[in-house]
């Protein structure tokens, strides 16, 4: 299986030509749009996010990610191994978090000698293609890469911001809610929020945290936007009060 | 096939967890996203769009519907079964009109005893799960359910409502066009409608009806958004004048 | 492959229901949504952004085309035939500069005697049924068009407008990259830009024009939305100055 994660929206031929690419070139192959919207070039954001998407995915899955502000400049386009999947795309973090949950097995460089820089899509031109060689069987053909010289690998585990703003003005942070015991208060823009399980259990217009279906802390406000009542958006700082043997400067890690 | 239809709108990756679930459960069925857009949190509304839109799915087809504003409650998750089709969704009437048009042979809850509410999500979790199961010629195993028990199988055939504004302010009714003469005519917030065949038979700025191509009664208006104009969304009523043998306050069935 | 080219947007079950029909009967082709906000029914902008779309795909790719304003008239319903490609669409120029490229070889209109003009859909009913029966091997039905008398054939090659804006606000042009010299100025609105490499090498707020990933020339400003500034938008004029042999008044072909 492919799996698509970028940043691409909507508009436009994009996610179609990429998505082109691959059915030609590993026609057996699956191709899931996993998530069109990752935080618009913020690979950082973006990062936390997909490590907590990629849980259920079967061995052998590729991903293919694209959320590439630094395209056109020096950054290396790289591909990871870890013991359950492949991971095709820059080297500028977005993959990390999730590879390293995974055990990260060894770094490549991609080759690609010939592309125009001005004409050249990389989700298109050479990201797609190496994604569907590796679904292929293909191996890596470039250099490897000490894994210590990737971008991100000194990231915290957690990261106690916002990654990203749903559709009903939910801040999902970069905590994940295994963390947190349901005591925990979370400090956001001047507000401290207590734990409710579910939105049922929250009182209408008073800010919560609860545990999203991603596994992570999200805050929100019963029949409200919590993004324009709190004023907040991704990048967000959140402090977490009252973990066990921890304290509210514990910064991620 | 596994079709599915649900208000999870574009953002998010909440489509894409679930298609992943289907093509890693059921690798050899094609999915077909039939709709993301089903009227938010409005089983009532998006039950009588869905029922115009199975028509031409061939046997065997499996509906997976998500308009589910009650998961998390005691709403039973449900499996039910036509001729043509398994339909896989909450038991809050979504499915009823449609399957209803079939004929309902059977009707079955989805056994689930370990997922935590607050971190899951019942479309990837529990009806993706169970709509590949189906679509791999498995049978239900929960306990069957006495048809009569059903939410919605006392609604009416037709809903004399707005049920969807389309993107250009249209607004769907879920009245079939079968049942109107071109003769008839729409009375909605204060302004009646007389019946144009095609949108070039219509006076540009003045509202009128027609059969759409889901073959349901629209409201429109030539060259400007309908919903605007007449101040309507999804809920607003809808008199039908003139039906033979009918009157204005006959209301649906 | 079959490839869907529209302007149906997001909303609604319409790219589902012609994907289903698909399916249903080329279940072992693949279906890939090139784009699906071509310019709204403006099929000779949408034209000229299709014929640089088309490039990769490979022979025997069967082309759905839908920018399609005029159905319910009297326009003629479709197939063309390339060397590598197979083409259904409206009669109204939508696919010609794509296919005259390739090379025209033939074409053919689809009969469609019964369907009710009012309920029909016909990327549904028509031209989703035929793109199928081309996926499968199977030869146009319907009476041969002698090739002089498709609409667009006497369209130039280039098309000096804006035909595109994309989702940052950047106008894409009608003018292929591969005839302007990097040394060439555009005029767009009392505005004169100059050629940029890519987005690094302009000055912030300066707008700009460059090649595209598409090939394209596509006027952009950095950190800026271009179409905003600029006031323009699909089917603003752009004259090119400093072309060798050319001058600021050659239009196109």
């Amino acid at each position: 299986m492919i799996v698509t994660f970028t940043d691409f929206g909507w508009e436009g031929p994009y996610i179609g030509q990429m998505e082109a690419v691959l059915r030609m070139r590993a026609p057996q192959v699956p191709v899931v749009h996993l998530q069109r919207d990752a935080p618009t070039w913020n690979p950082r954001a973006a990062a936390y996010l997909l490590s907590h998407l990629v849980e259920p995915f079967p061995a052998g899955t590729v991903f293919l990610c694209v959320v590439d502000p630094g395209v056109g400049t020096a950054r290396r386009p790289i591909i990871l191994q870890t013991p359950k999947a492949w991971w095709v795309g820059p080297d500028n973090g977005l993959m990390i978090p999730a590879a390293r949950d995974q055990g990260l097995l060894g770094a490549w460089t991609i080759p690609y000698p010939e592309l125009e820089p001005s004409v050249s899509f990389h989700g298109r031109d050479l990201f797609a293609p190496t994604a569907a060689s590796l679904a292929q069987g293909e191996s890596p053909s470039g250099e490897g890469i000490p894994l210590d010289t990737l971008v991100g690998v000194d990231w915290p585990r957690a990261l106690r911001e916002v990654i990203y703003v749903d559709a009903y003005g939910n801040l999902v942070t970069g905590i994940p809610g295994a963390e947190m015991p349901s005591s925990a208060r979370i400090r956001l823009h001047g507000h401290t929020l207590s734990h409710a399980r579910v939105f049922g259990a929250a009182r209408p217009g008073e800010p919560f945290w609860y545990v999203n279906s991603m596994g992570l802390v999200e805050v929100a406000i019963r029949c409200d936007r919590a993004a324009s009542r709190l004023h907040a958006g991704i990048g967000a700082g959140v402090v977490v009060e009252g973990l066990p043997g921890g304290d509210a400067d514990d910064k991620g890690a």
